[in-house]
């Protein structure tokens, strides 16, 4: 049974989300989890579950807290009992498999690179996002892990996300995008015209650039870009999920019209949010590092926690570091690029 | 009386679209306007309109037609006597004062740099788009010219944005924002935290760093970022409104509530669009070449031509070029960066 430690310090609403979101998650899958933060807090707040599976859940304590807005490095220097240190030392040492947070993301990323480490021949770790489109989901690469970027970094990021799309999402072929600005080879900035070339001569199955309207089409699997676009895609598609909700929620309290229309919605906006909602894809992969690590939004319900747990108990169940160690290390693409 | 020349043959569905777009801009400004293009085939679409105001509206011959997915380069190399070239060049010429397209937007830009050639000082021109958000527009700066830039020519970008905000958007004291990935100054890649540094320390009202998320709530009025980023964000937020319109179509086929719904909603909708529609705010300005260079989207129709002009217009009215010629050749930021 895969043993997953949990991050109940982390997020906007924890630890008591973070505890339900682990109850849905050992009773759908075969794992333990640990509860990784302050035991004081964690014990009280368990009492509200006086029927929690003890065999499946239990706690380990990590008396500090990371802040959603501390500063990464300057958390990783200070807490070193942090509920995010602790946890992913467990897994460091080998007493855990995989770590999930939905904490400071970027004091996620720093502790997992410091504290599990790269893998041999990995240059920069990435952060991989499900998307979803209007055909299946993909997978966007990096989304925040890593912003300024050579050609060689997203040639790693492509042959990542290609080993992560057919062992975690299925996908037996994936087709492999460049996310650029245009369609043509010669189209993007620098980065983009070395990359196409790279990715053109890889034995990936490459299908060339891929812009911002195809991404919501399914053009492709996987998508490669640098983390600042990555991640810009990801928070500007948040932003106009916001205004577009905003908007009707201000049009049903102005008219009697839109007000019942919106009720006749009611069923079709559902549908909506859990095709496109980022939730349902249970968190961010970092991928790269020595071990699984899920990075889940702040804001995340006890659906996405479960989900960010699924993510990291396919992870296992997939191998996915020693795949992806074993995939790096035989890339004489990479070395070419040295 | 300003004449302002449209690329008759530019866009998706030109010419016909590009003329009623003509007629109503004549209609609605005083000003004059010279369809530039194929004069056959443009005598011809004339003659729908038999009661046309010639005083208002003539044609200029231009031979060639660059397609929407040529190469900028080689149609600027090979075609002289594009509808581009020739517009361009009765601007350049001081036989007209504007030129506006929907056609190529690559061609368009290209012919603009070496036709019209660049204001003394200013390193880059820069495409700036209005964009809407939840509460009012803003620019950002820029869309697609650059894609590859440095921290000085974003400082350009924040300068020329500043001066266009308040002239043609008439906003007082605007607020100036650098496009990034956190809110914090040393966030970002490489880029965005040089830029932030150099914004700083500029007499302009730089409100600090900008992310996707704030984009849709207005926190800024002029918003900072490279034609790489920037062409992404336009491109996929226009993505998202064909995914979120595809979707509710699709409903509205499949389930009676959601049809009815729909029906209700159709006002709100129709607000919605109103509000949000990129073409209501009339195509991309060109800024920091020696002249007015408007870029409006291939799919534009009759309104959106017509709003392009405008744009060209309020760029005339308010002395844009000589504007931003003073405020580049008198910046002193721009030189400690040289």
């Amino acid at each position: 049974m895969y043993h997953i430690v949990l991050d109940a310090m982390g997020g906007d609403n924890a630890p008591e989300i973070n505890i339900e979101g682990a109850m849905l998650a050992v009773e759908a899958y075969p794992i333990k989890v640990t509860l990784c933060g302050v035991e004081t807090e964690l014990k009280e707040a368990l009492k509200a579950y006086p029927d929690s599976p003890h065999d499946k859940i239990d706690i380990h304590n990590a008396t500090e807290v990371v802040g959603m807005a501390e500063s990464p490095t300057m958390s990783f220097r200070k807490k070193k009992d942090s509920s995010i240190q602790v946890g992913l030392r467990l897994v460091k040492e080998g007493k855990a498999d995989a770590f999930v947070s939905a904490g400071n993301t970027g004091a996620v990323m720093t502790t997992a690179l410091f504290g599990l480490g790269r893998l041999d021949g990995v240059e920069r770790p990435v952060l991989a996002s499900v998307f979803p489109s209007s055909k299946k989901h993909f997978v966007l690469m990096d989304v925040g892990s890593s912003v300024d970027c050579k050609p060689s970094h997203l040639v790693q990021f492509a042959i990542m996300g290609n080993l992560f799309s057919n062992a975690i999402l299925g996908v037996e072929t994936p087709r492999v995008g460049l996310y650029n600005i245009g369609e043509e080879p010669d189209k993007g900035n620098q980065l983009t015209q070395a990359t196409y070339k790279l990715l053109k001569g890889s034995d990936m199955n490459f299908i060339g650039n891929v812009e911002g309207k195809d991404l919501t089409t399914g053009k492709a699997d996987v998508v490669v870009c640098d983390g600042f676009v990555g991640n810009s895609l990801l928070k500007f598609g948040e932003g106009i999920s916001k205004m577009f909700t905003k908007f009707f929620k201000e049009e049903a309290k102005t008219s009697l019209l839109s007000l019942i229309g919106l009720m006749f919605l009611k069923p079709a906006f559902k549908r909506f949010k859990k095709k496109y909602d980022y939730d349902t894809y249970g968190g961010a992969h970092l991928l790269g590092v020595n071990g699984i690590c899920i990075v889940a939004h702040g804001s995340a319900g006890p659906v996405a926690i479960k989900n960010a747990i699924k993510t990291a108990f396919r992870g296992l169940e997939s191998n996915m570091v020693s795949v992806i160690g074993d995939a790096i290390s035989s890339s004489d693409l990479i070395e070419e690029e040295k």
